[in-house]
C-alpha cells in the first residue's frame, strides 16, 4: 500500500490540537533541525497513535493495545490517556523497570511477557483477538503512517518563510515516519526529496529496497532501542519504492558523535536514533550540493540526560 | 540611560548572521517558549557580546576583555573567536576548572584572580586600562543591552503568525536582557508588555525600583550562577522605570520545579536561571488573564545535563 498526501492531510485535520507543532531551529545556513524531540511523549510516535485512535471513531471498551517498551508504547499510553481510553501495553520481560514505571505513570496497564520483543508482540496480538481492543502498530498501519507524515506537512509550512527546502533527512526503524513524510512531500511541485537514514547495523529499508521486499535483518547497535524493527513495514517499503526514497547508511561512531554535537552545539537532547539523520550529514554519508537546503528530523528525545555531555 | 527600540534595531542589523534566530515552541494554547537556550554559546549573552564588539568598529590589538566565569564569559570568548579577535576573561579563583577549560577551549586567555567575582572584575578593569582592550560588560553597557534586546524583535516576528503576544516573561540578573526586550517591544502599537522575573533571593531590579535606584542586594540560591548580579544595571533600572516594567518574584522551589518540568514535559534543557521565567507562571507569581497570550524566555541552557531528570 502506497501512502498518499491526501491521507496525511486527513490525519493532520484529525490530530490538530492533540499534538504539538514542534519548532524548527536554523542550525546553520541551509540547515534546519525539526525538533520533534520536543513533541508530547518525547517523540513523533504520538502523531501516529492519535491518528490511529481518532480514525477508528469509537474505541472498543477494551481500549487500545500495543507492544513496545520504547517510544511507541509511551506514545500510545499518552494518547490513550489524553483521549480517555484504556491502554494495554505489552513489553518483553527484559524491559527496564524505569520504562515500565513510566508507562504505568501514564495510566497504562502493562504486561511483561516473553524474552524478546517478538514474543511480547505475539502476546499482544493474541490478547487483542480475545478482547477486541484496538491494535496500534508501531509502523505498519495506514493510519499510523499517515499520522507520522503530518510532521512532513508541518515542516513544509515552517520551512517556506525560511527559504524553503531541497532535502529532508529522516531516520528509519520500521519506516513509518519516512513513508509518511515522503507521502506528505510528494504532492509538492518540485518539492523536497526525502533521504532515509539507517544505522549500518539496522538496514531494514536498505535491504527491503535491495531485495524487492521487506526481509528480516539482524539488529544491533546504539540505535536499536528506538530503530530496532527487524524488518521494514510493507507500507514503508511500497511507499519508499514508489516515491524513490533514497537510503543512506551511517556507522555507530557517527551516530554517537552527532548526538554529542546536538547537545554541545545546540543544547538539544536527542536519542541516538534521533541523531542518526544528522549523523548522515556530519559523517558525509549524505553530501548536499552547493546551496542545497537540508532539514534534519530530530525524531526523539527520550534519552538519559546524564549521558549527553 | 533609557534603551530605545531604534538602538535595538541597529543592533539587530549588526549581529545578523552571527547569532541564531532561536526557535519558538508552542508549549500549550497561549503559551510560547522562546528557546534562547539553543543560542550559540548556550545563552542570550552572545547577542550583546557581538553587538558590543561590532559596534566598536576597530577592536584594539589587545582584543576584548570581560570578567565572568559564567555565560557572559563564554559568550564573549565565543564572539571573539568568531570575529578573529583576542579575548581575555577574568574569573575568580573559585571558578570551576571545567568552566576555565571551556573558556580556554574557545581560545580565550583566562586569568584566575581574587576570591570573589568583584575582585576578578576589578582586576579586569585595571588590565583594560593598561592594555586598551575593549571592555565588554555583562549588562550595563548600551551596546550590550541593545544586543540582548534583539531577542525581543525576533520574538515579536515569530509570535505574529502564531496569534501574537500580550505578555513576555523575562528573567533578570543585572537586567540587560529585560531592558533590551522592553525597549524592543516599546515601539509596538498595543505591543506586549514585559514582566521581569527575579528569584526572591536575588531581587536586584525589584529593590532598584522600590528604592529609586540600583542598590546592592544579597545574592544566593539556585539562580545565582547566572543571575547573580549584586545590583541592577543603571540602564536596566532607567529603562524598566521609564517603560513600566513590572517585577514578580519567584521562590527557590518554584525555579527547581520549572526546570524539571521543562525537561520532563518538553525535553528542553534549561539552567535554573533559564527556568525562572516559567516558574513565575507555574507557581502563580504571574497569573495571566483569560485568553492572555504569554511568551516565556528560556534564556540559557548551560547546565549539567545529569541533573535534569
Amino acid at each position: 500500500m502506497i501512502m498518499t498526501r491526501a491521507e496525511v492531510e486527513r490525519a493532520a485535520s484529525r490530530i490538530a490540537g492533540h499534538v504539538r507543532r514542534t519548532p524548527v531551529a536554523e542550525a546553520a545556513p541551509g540547515l534546519l533541525l525539526k525538533l520533534e524531540s520536543l513533541q508530547h511523549s518525547g517523540s513523533f510516535k504520538v502523531r501516529g497513535a492519535f491518528n490511529r485512535v481518532l480514525a477508528a471513531g469509537t474505541v472498543p471498551e477494551a481500549g487500545v493495545i500495543a507492544a513496545s517498551g520504547g517510544n511507541h508504547g509511551v506514545a500510545v499510553a499518552y494518547a490513550a490517556r489524553a483521549l480517555g481510553v484504556r491502554a494495554e501495553i505489552f513489553v518483553p520481560e527484559v524491559c527496564a523497570p524505569v520504562k515500565v514505571a513510566g508507562l504505568r505513570a501514564l495510566g497504562a496497564h502493562v504486561t511483561q511477557t516473553g524474552a524478546i520483543f517478538a514474543d511480547a508482540y505475539e502476546a499482544s496480538a493474541k490478547r487483542a483477538a480475545e478482547t477486541g481492543a484496538l491494535e496500534v502498530h508501531a509502523y505498519d498501519q495506514a493510519d499510523v503512517v499517515a499520522g507520522q507524515g503530518t510532521l512532513g506537512l508541518e515542516l513544509l509550512e515552517q520551512a517556506r518563510p525560511l527559504g524553503g527546502l531541497d532535502t529532508v533527512l529522516v531516520a528509519v526503524g520500521g519506516g513509518g515516519l519516512v513513508a509518511g513524510v515522503a507521502a506528505a512531500l510528494a504532492g509538492e511541485e518540485r518539492g523536497p526529496r526525502v533521504v532515509a537514514v539507517e544505522p549500518e547495523r539496522i538496514p531494514t529499508l536498505h535491504e527491503a529496497l535491495a531485495r524487492g521486499g521487506p526481509v528480516p535483518v539482524e539488529v544491533g547497535g546504539v540505535g536499536a532501542d528506538a530503530l530496532g524493527a527487524t524488518r521494514a513495514g510493507r507500507i514503508a517499503f511500497d511507499t519508499a519504492r514508489a516515491l524513490g526514497v533514497e537510503v543512506v547508511l551511517v556507522g555507530e561512531e557517527a551516530i554517537v558523535e552527532a548526538r554529542r554535537a546536538l547537545w554541545r552545539d545546540h543544547r538539544v537532547a536527542a536519542e541516538h536514533a534521533g541523531a542518526a539523520a544528522l549523523a548522515a550529514l556530519r559523517a558525509g554519508a549524505y553530501v548536499p550540493g552547493p546551496g542545497e537546503r537540508v532539514a534534519v528530523v530530530v525524531c526523539g528525545g527520550n534519552t538519559d540526560p546524564s549521558t549527553l555531555a
